[in-house]
């Protein structure tokens, strides 16, 4: 065999190892033997080369080429857990594979000393998470619950011979609390359906029959987030999930867009997300006219600025409490990307778009990216305001401004259809990344493109598997993005309703769902996440430094456990 | 907006007519606006070029910019009938959506306008079946319930509170039938388990309380086939449904490998491809010397000779009736692939090899390939065979034989692992094609080397959803190796099994589950079947030149009816 110390080899000669004890070897037959006559040695050589050849593609050859001695033990070690757990919890249960769908993998994920592991790996910057999903739905609730101006309506009576309604929640002024508080209940025979009652009295009083106060969570909670069933066995069509999902934020909308929880859910997203090794993060916050976001007494709509400047003061607090623990390395801080709605009509687009640059200006540092969120597959396309997109780009020059496109692009089945085709505008149109690119690999030219021109494609497995884009992590593209060299970042998106917080769960289907990757690989996506983030220079150098540090210290550790 | 009048712009152009129907236009706003600024004409013409630049990587470019304007007529026929079906029947109901999981698709596919358009395209050839999983099981039951020596044994006693268990068949011997007369039924608390009883007469005499013969019918028919029940819900992972998937083969050998059973199959499987549009099929015939074949009195095995006898005398059968139906040109014939079971040892694949070049030389026109079947994940990979492989290649040139393999590669869910790694060594093997190629999306450099080399690929996509590599067609990975020019075909693999009969169902899932795909598309990988087909130069050229008077017919019928 083709004598070669290139690490490469090395990890393929620790993952010959174990696939050897996995195929049980027959003596003396090829390929065991140990001289294998010239024909076959010339074939093990030309295979070797084109291994080689494939690899060099990867995003990851350069590291895995650079890999320290600690980093290749570290690997083997990491390598040793993965498939001792292949066998002995996921193979062992026929009910059960590695990659296998996330909402019935979880509770036996989060008992895996893989999992374990990748918990303490620093991961770089969150990039793809939607501030109004992002929430734990418990910690949502129970905050909100804490407002005795938080008032809660149905559309029906609430009994037990029938599904339960979709709550709605708002927080009123004292007034309007004053003059609902004798407003009979939902679960009441007498409710008038649509009248405002206040939510902790709902709660205190719910019914036993109803499972009492904790009963009243369950529901509040069945309805911000998705479940195994939702999503695996009810909800069988992308449409009827997306039904779902997008029900799911009418009711974190009124709960959570309310100028005290709003604080208290920044604060608890980013420090569960340093709890999980993530430095930095960019949150999709959604701005539209059609939402309200409350003051704290409940009399007004706070403005887009407002809504920034409560943001950046949750911030501050987060960032201010780290540092004066000694940890204020470990969080760079959050940024904001403008995110409007994508169903939105040509007008008011250009209005979002005006108001986004206006805001860039006002908050130069927290503002960093224009998007548009809601279902790719119903909204309107990039191309519909393709002029109005123009008109931003040269208004942004013209005015100083350095605020890219961050598009969701390829959030869809389609292929080669109009929803699909944002993936073209996306790129014309100069994205900085895309959100998604879950179609991104059914186009060859795009594929270079998005390579060359080094845009990062968000990935979020778990997502796409909950809305029903693909069947589990090992039958999603992501390997094959990764295999061509196509830049990743590995995200949540809304992790209080696919219920993956942090970004460990994430990265534990995509190590388990292929033989390629292992812990460098997604070390290496780690890194990338800080460099495509928005950071400046000078930040980004800095949280560069300080994830190889913290890394450094994670392969260390694993060696010293090992 | 840049003006050419290549055909892919009017199909563009039809493809966005329809499409603006469904996103509903703002008029007098971008992109529905008749003069656009300069910008924006500069941006669309930066579209078009980059849309053309991508789409001349497609495998069906050169089909499509030569189109004749009666077929870019039907092109519009199909588009329109397929959008409409589109919202009316796939959309319409949130339950259904285009390219959904087949088994749950298939009544609503069968009463589509599109599916019998579909069905009456000339198909060109079957290149993926397999002969023990390619008959219908309902006629694969009736004409061996024929022979009084068809007999049924259980492990256990039938009783309606328990699963049925598997029943096994086995043609016996007269006076083996004589003496196992009196057994008692596998439906009777006195059965002995294992013991044989003839199948006739547990179907007749299966109880009321069981379904009487229809239950029997139902039993044995389940026992054959994959359901939505099986593939969607119990066995919710690859293990557990390539064991129930095993299981079907295990019941089929018994019934069809009988001389007359399997003669009759052979009919029933061509005749229902002919019907279906197919002119040419090559079938795997698993050749494994644990498997046996029964002589027609049931006394001795048959040879391998004698298996390829039977089945050139079933397939010049059908071809002697065709020819005197005045469809002659209808029907090429069949070819065998041989096919050796892959979790074999060394020793037994070597003496399988050597078989194979036998049969090759006494059967020069029938025997037209080499392949290894069963699970990739379980069974040993090609590189374990590598030296074996090599030394045929070599003895075959010796011999001046013409035999190459046609291996089944990576259907599996690995990336970068041992299982994958079938596709390098089935390339460096010289493979003519390989079958599935499920996990080739994820090698950039297999994906040029196969289009290079014009490697084809029998994708299966029907299979591959059942056994639980995707969820639906529409996840499922073809349109990226159609979009960057890999050759393929589509095949059925085991439509007994799968109940996909023809190649009809798999032609639709494959255009509704695309945007792009369109008539020609679908007309362009039915000539490359017959172009990737192992006929003889002379054969291929005639059933080229016949197929194309088919599509001409068939372009022709759709605009006359439109």
């Amino acid at each position: 065999m083709k004598i070669s110390t290139s690490s490469w080899f090395l990890l393929l000669a620790i993952t010959a190892h174990i696939q050897t004890v996995r195929v049980a070897p027959v003596p003396g037959q090829f390929p065991y033997r140990n001289n294998p006559p010239s024909a076959v040695q010339g074939y093990l050589d030309k295979r070797n080369d084109l291994f080689e050849e494939e690899h060099t593609l990867r995003f990851d050859t350069a590291r895995i080429r650079n890999a320290t001695t600690q980093e290749l033990r570290a690997t083997e070690i990491i390598e040793g857990i993965r498939r001792y757990e292949e066998a002995s919890v996921w193979s062992a249960d026929p009910n059960k594979e590695p990659g296998m769908s996330y909402l019935w993998a979880k509770d036996t994920i989060a008992q895996t000393d893989l999992f374990k592991q990748i918990k303490k790996m620093p991961k770089g910057g969150l990039l793809h998470a939607h501030m109004d999903a992002m929430c734990d739905a418990s910690y949502l609730l129970k905050s909100a619950l804490e407002y005795p101006n938080m008032h809660i309506r149905t559309t029906s009576v609430l009994n037990s011979s029938a599904p339960f309604p979709l709550p709605t929640f708002k927080p009123l002024t004292r007034d309007e609390a004053n003059q609902y508080s004798n407003n009979t209940l939902p679960t009441s025979q007498s409710y008038v359906p649509g009248s405002w009652v206040a939510a902790h009295r709902v709660r205190d009083e719910f019914p036993n029959e109803l499972g009492g106060p904790e009963g009243f969570d369950k529901w509040i909670i069945n309805s911000l987030t998705i479940s195994a069933q939702d999503s695996y066995v009810e909800y069988n069509t992308s449409a009827k999930i997306w039904e779902k999902f997008s029900s799911t934020f009418v009711v974190a909308f009124g709960l959570m867009r309310y100028e005290p929880v709003w604080k208290r859910c920044v604060d608890q997203v980013l420090v569960s997300q340093i709890e999980d090794g993530v430095s930095y993060v960019e949150m999709r916050v959604a701005f539209d006219p059609a939402l309200s976001f409350i003051s704290e007494d409940g009399t007004r709509n706070l403005t887009n600025s407002q809504i920034l400047q409560v943001t950046q003061d949750a911030v501050d607090g987060v960032k201010e409490r780290m540092k004066e623990q000694g940890r204020g390395g470990d969080f760079v801080g959050a940024r904001v990307i403008y995110t409007a709605t994508r169903s939105i009509s040509y007008t008011e687009m250009v209005s979002a778009l005006d108001d986004c640059l206006a805001q860039k200006a006002k908050y130069p540092n927290l503002v960093v990216g224009f998007d548009m969120a809601s279902r790719e597959d119903s909204g309107h396309q990039l191309l519909f305001f393709a002029e109005a997109l123009l008109n931003f780009r040269a208004k942004a020059k013209k005015r100083g401004l350095d605020i890219p496109f961050i598009f969701h692009a390829g959030e869809t089945l389609d292929d080669g259809g109009e929803v699909d085709s944002n993936l073209y505008d996306a790129f014309l149109l100069g994205t900085k990344r895309i959100g998604h690119g879950f179609s991104l690999v059914k186009h060859p030219l795009l594929m270079q493109k998005y390579k060359e021109n080094k845009i990062a494609v968000e990935v979020c497995q778990i997502s796409n598997e909950l809305l029903r884009l693909t069947r589990s992590a090992n039958t999603h593209p992501l390997p094959i993005l990764l295999n061509y060299g196509v830049p990743v970042v590995l995200s949540s998106d809304d992790a209080g309703v696919f219920q993956n917080p942090g970004v460990s769960f994430d990265f534990y289907q995509a190590i388990v769902a292929s033989n390629i990757t292992n812990i460098l690989s997604l070390g290496q996506i780690a890194r990338q996440s800080l460099e495509y983030s928005s950071l400046d220079s000078t930040t980004k150098a800095a949280a560069l430094e300080n994830w190889e540090r913290r890394w450094g210290k994670f392969i260390d550790d694993i060696v010293a456990s090992g």
